[in-house]
C-alpha cells in the first residue's frame, strides 16, 4: 500500500484565489482546509462550532467584538463557537483552518465572500 | 478582552519528555496535542477514530503493516481509525497531534508508553 505525505506548501503552490479554502484532508467528520487570505474578511459567527486557524505563513489578526488576536507563522487560536470574529491580513498569508465538514466560511452571513465547501486541493 | 495566540515554539520549549503529549487547544471535543519524539513507539491503532499527525520539526516515519509514511516539517498524515500504525524517529522530532479528548496515545494498547490524558502545557 502507498501512503503520501500531505505537504502544506505543495497544496498551497495550487491555488492563488483569497478566501477560498481548499480541503486537504480529513479526519473523522472535520476538515483540515488550506486558505490565502488578503485584506479585510466579513464579521461572522459560527452557531454551531468552534474553528482553529493556524499560520503557515505570513501575519493574521482576528479580530473580536472586544478584542483581537494576533497570530504569525507558528501560531494558533480557536474561536470560541458562537462568537463574532473578522479575519484581517494585511499582506497575504496562508492560513489553515480545523473545522467539522459543512461548515461555512462566513458562517451565519452570506455575501460575496461564500466560499463552495468540500472544494480538495 | 485579551486573547493570546498559541505559539508552538514556545509550548515546545516548556517540556522535554518524549511520547508525552501535552494540551495546547481544544475545538469542541477535540484536543491539540504537542509532543517530542525519538525512537520507535508502539504498535497500535484507534478502534475508534483517525489521528491526525502534523510535523512541526524533524522527521517522523509512520508504519503500517503494508507500507509506511514519512514526514517532514509542514507535513501532515491522518491515520485511519482501526489502522494498527507504530511512529518512529530516528532524531528528535516535535509533532502536533489532533484527536478527540480521551484518545489514548497507544490505542488499545496499554504500556509503559501509555501517556496521561489531558496535561496541558
Amino acid at each position: 500500500m502507498t501512503y503520501t505525505a500531505i505537504n502544506f506548501w505543495e497544496k498551497l503552490s495550487k491555488f492563488d484565489d483569497h478566501w477560498s479554502p481548499r480541503v486537504i484532508a480529513e479526519m473523522n467528520d472535520y476538515q483540515f482546509k488550506l486558505a490565502k487570505v488578503q485584506g479585510e474578511f466579513d464579521w461572522h459567527s459560527h452557531a454551531d462550532t468552534d474553528e482553529t486557524f493556524i499560520v503557515i505563513d505570513g501575519e493574521l489578526e482576528i479580530e473580536f467584538r472586544d478584542g483581537k488576536v494576533k497570530l504569525s507563522a507558528g501560531e494558533m487560536f480557536v474561536v470560541p463557537k458562537g462568537a463574532e470574529h473578522k479575519p484581517v491580513a494585511e499582506s497575504e498569508c496562508h492560513i489553515m483552518l480545523v473545522e467539522p465538514k459543512g461548515t461555512i466560511n462566513t458562517g451565519g452571513a452570506s455575501s460575496h465572500l461564500t466560499a463552495q465547501n468540500d472544494v480538495w486541493v
